[in-house]
């Protein structure tokens, strides 16, 4: 770590604490897609990228982009038909520098922390900042994406949907909880939303987008790292499940005769957890009930279970339900009760891109660092961008692990070190068009 | 059977439908203490009473007693000193004739059932009409008491704890769900709240209590018979329990770092029921549960367990529960989270008395049906009658188990045999004067 480095990591927390105070209700951090404080982060974070010379922009999905223009190059080693990302992957074929998008999402979960998101997006102005007045063959876009947590309009994403062009039509319509649509929230806040399609990057344009990010888990912290590179997004089922028995008197009926729902249910939860401990890099959860009738004195008639099952290779999370399923039914069997699925819904899990993860992995270690590849839990902008640039994350250690909290800490040295893996990402970067 | 017993279970059955009418909700049946409903039961209750030439009164707890006088001996049997209740149980010292109290109670759960209660009256009173003028040498007392189910004022046996003397004056600031007091509630009934200790019987009046009852349990049916005899009533145990882990995220915590709240309440819970099990006559069950947050994709940090643990032996119950919690301690030692008791009531089992516990097999086996002993895990107002006087309960088949509900079913025909063994049970207590 730099002195520099430091001093810029300084400001970045300091940055983190004044936009923590953007906030819906002033007891809290609370800070949904466009909504009045988001003008506030908006205000305060291009004023401090035009002080770092970019050139900043509100799309219209309010994504919020701070530009640092890219040099064009002199040589003609860019002109070649087919330009391997590999080999160079800077300048498009017209020559035209190709921009390299970092950052994260600005809104929060209401109650949220000040680092989850905002960190990213100050991070990758720290990055400018770090650079100065070193030329780069590309740009370099600092995103503060509108809106990733999904609590407006029970949608996550929307800021970088509209980014990569999925931003379906459709969604316009959906209402949050007042009854205003999505168009009119748009509208309201003083963007298009006809003109939605141009927030969209092309292929051509990207290099790629590197996602600093809190960990927002144990693992780093665990093996004593600042910082690690995601090697995946793990895919996720969603399950309600279900056993049925009898409800009964818990006073008369005698324990042969019963068909009880929870002793099933909690063979299930036992059985749940075991296959997690035993399956490398699989989280298996059973975090909610509803026992009906839930009462001291009656012998529970009907569990619903929430499962939820992540990997960040989708056969094994897929072999994993199969085989949860399976054991669920052999304990309804054993039981005398019945066990069925209510609702099943899978995503697919995010590999990062392979080159850009590497070299972010080599800026960590030329950085004096372990190399460290973790997969993330959690969903993030990044798995939205995977589906059209090539995509990376760089997670920072998280004391304490608690997220979507006032609680939610991070270590100044540790976005540092951080800021310095960007840097020498970067130059790295800038090499591989050399 | 007899056509006769037969024929009077078809009125009492008649009668069941007839006072389910008398409710506070024209859709189901719900009779709370003092009640205006409960007027129209004790009006044709003591109706159906004074046809057979009983004597009716209501006492100021609300209890409904219809009285057959005895007939005074005329030898001199009864002037020993000491009358060993098994030598002579039907008179006391000065040759008054001593009562037999038969029935049960009068009130309802909201939502219940025409049997639960009314049953055990209307038995009483089918003893009364089988019998006939056949001259006895101790008054039958026929019980309707005016309350047992807790529901009014959050405290059961009312009515019974007045007939031992019992009732506490502090019980009379009570008040309901609107604001009533007991007092009050007495008071409008046209009752007398000061007089209350009037409605107790002296031991020396009394030979004991007789309570017919629907088993509200399996087990006479899987057993295939009609009646059967409580051998005591389970003593019970209501703890309030705690396990407490860490809340965290579902996607980015690792299974080996968890410290999962409801993982450990699993296990405790498969526990308490293996335990149930294993000890014969146990009832052990887990019936609710509280988790913090409850949330799909969260690790449970926090979940309390209610447990409820009966045995017609209090050593059994104690050990049983002792077990638990030495097992529960070892639970969260071994998954790392902490296991607590918040709040433990216990109450101790009733041994039903021998002599008339006997004498009512006995009766069931004159009857030409096997004897079956089984203890009651539901209370009743043979819990409080036996704090003053010799009791004993006959239970009646329950075809389907279920009570507190519209469902609650009992046959005719073992309505039948619960009267004639009722029948042969006095026979043979008017012998045991000889």
């Amino acid at each position: 770590m730099s002195p520099n480095t430091v001093a810029i990591a300084d400001v970045v927390m300091s940055r983190c604490d004044e936009l923590a105070a953007c906030s819906e209700d002033p007891e809290c951090i609370t800070r949904r897609y466009l909504s009045p404080p988001m003008h506030d982060v908006h205000d305060r974070l291009s004023g401090w990228m035009r002080t770092a010379n970019l050139t900043t922009r509100i799309d219209n999905a309010g994504n919020l982009i701070g530009r640092r223009e890219g040099t064009i190059p002199t040589d003609g080693a860019s002109s070649s038909e087919n330009p391997a990302p590999n080999k160079n992957p800077t300048h498009n074929k017209s020559t035209v520098p190709r921009a390299l998008l970092v950052g994260s999402h600005l809104d929060t979960v209401p109650g949220g922390g000040r680092y989850d998101g905002v960190l990213g997006v100050l991070m990758g102005l720290a990055l400018v900042e770090l650079l100065g007045d070193t030329p780069l063959p590309f740009h370099i876009d600092v995103v503060g994406f509108s809106e990733e947590e999904g609590v407006r309009f029970s949608k996550p994403y929307l800021g970088s949907s509209a980014m990569v062009g999925e931003f379906q039509a459709e969604w316009l319509e959906r209402q949050d909880a007042d009854g205003t649509t999505l168009s009119r929230a748009i509208v309201d806040f003083g963007l298009a939303p006809d003109c939605l399609s141009d927030s969209a990057y092309s292929p051509e344009e990207v290099i790629g987008f590197i996602e600093p990010h809190l960990e927002q888990g144990p693992v780093l912290e665990s093996c004593g790292s600042p910082v690690g590179v995601v090697s995946a997004i793990a895919g996720q089922t969603r399950l309600r499940l279900n056993f049925t028995g009898e409800a009964a008197h818990a006073g008369t009926t005698p324990m042969q005769g019963r068909r009880d729902a929870l002793v099933s249910s909690a063979a299930f939860i036992r059985t749940v957890s075991d296959l997690g401990q035993r399956v490398e890099g699989l989280r298996a959860t059973v975090g909610q009930l509803q026992i009906v009738p839930n009462a001291p004195n009656v012998i529970p008639g009907s569990v619903e279970l929430s499962l939820d099952v992540r990997h960040p290779e989708d056969e094994v999370r897929e072999q994993a339900i199969k085989e949860l399923l399976v054991l669920g039914e052999k304990i309804g069997q054993a039981d005398g009760t019945t066990f069925s699925v209510l609702e099943e819904t899978p995503e697919a899990a995010v590999v990062m891109g392979s080159q850009l993860k590497e070299l972010l992995s080599q800026a960590v270690v030329e950085s004096g660092y372990a190399k460290v590849e973790l997969p993330s839990g959690a969903g993030h902008d990044a798995v939205m961008m995977a589906k059209r640039f090539p995509t990376a994350m760089l997670f920072l250690r998280h004391p304490g692990g608690v997220s979507h909290h006032p609680d939610e800490r991070v270590e100044r040295d540790d976005v540092a070190v951080g800021i310095e893996v960007l840097g020498r990402f970067v130059e790295r970067l800038a090499g591989c068009g050399d």
